[in-house]
């Protein structure tokens, strides 16, 4: 058994998904981790992980538009020096996630068929975005 | 320290709750994972995890009403080519959960006296549902 | 490597958000693991985690008054015998989380700046709350 720590960066260009399935895959296939799990770790607050469907692309917007309506960015919040899309971008992050498991057979993530990893940027603003890495296995 | 992997299969027949914690105890006692942790991990992506409240069966019956009103079939999705439950389904995983990380001591999952661990399916018809398990522990 | 089990209490008065950062940090240097992860687990089926900013409290205050919308306590629920922020805790539980698994490097949790750990607590009475925490590293 061993550990090991790696992290992937995104760069944002506003609201979205941003697929991060094959770089996971790139960072165990470099980790030399072929049984065990990876945990991807969301170093940020106003953005998140989502696990979906990654073959149609509809549904993802559907998801994202779900969630425009879903926390609004004009809802007469306390915090709002920030920006119009800020409060919004930490609630939709306490809805979705910051930390997933995932695990790994033959040094491949076992993920379904559609199953896809994306990050999901909450904010309008261009970032740079870290997610931390921590293989554990064989 | 050591890993394992395992899996379950649940056979869901429609939109609800399935309790699936007496089958990861058991894989848990199959394993011989004594102290560690197990994560459970849904292969899809029209199904999720939910941790709940076993005892009362309406506590479900209310969190699934719940899920139907927020999340409704016919919302205008532009995702719409694979049925009416699909589209919810999607989004309904995002809001809920697709790894769970349990502790394990003595053999035993470390639960809550009232806490299970359910499947969540958000499709109509049936379906063959896998959960990856991955124990790690001494 | 190794694995070692803790856990921390927290006492709640009422619902809100309660920072757990600083005792988390604190049982990762007492367990000596100075690369690994932690993998926090709420042992209840009416309060959850949440991972948050934690710089402004107004913020965490939006938050909170966002799942007072989200998930009202009077709602004509089926189960409503242990009062009307029983139903809305359990449903709030599952649109947060229970496990979160949070990386180590050098002792110290791998946080963004501003990210805290939260114990979200959707009951109005006092209660204790039990978070156990299993580290696994070197």
């Amino acid at each position: 058994m061993r550990l090991q720590h790696d992290h992937i960066e995104v760069r944002t260009k506003g609201k979205g998904t941003y697929e991060i399935t094959d770089e996971v895959q790139a960072r165990i296939e470099k980790s030399g981790v072929r049984s065990g799990t990876v945990t991807a770790f969301v170093q940020h607050t106003s953005c998140s992980l989502a696990m979906m469907e990654n073959a149609a692309s509809a549904a993802r917007r559907d998801v994202e538009r779900f969630f425009d309506r879903l926390v609004p960015e004009n809802a007469d919040y306390e915090h709002d020096d920030e920006g119009p899309d800020d409060m919004p971008s930490h609630i939709r992050m306490v809805l979705t996630r910051t930390s997933e498991t995932i695990p790994i057979i033959d040094g491949q993530m076992q993920l379904g068929t559609w199953q896809g990893i994306f990050l999901f940027e909450h904010r309008r603003a261009a970032h740079r975005r870290r997610i931390h890495l921590t293989f554990i296995g064989e």
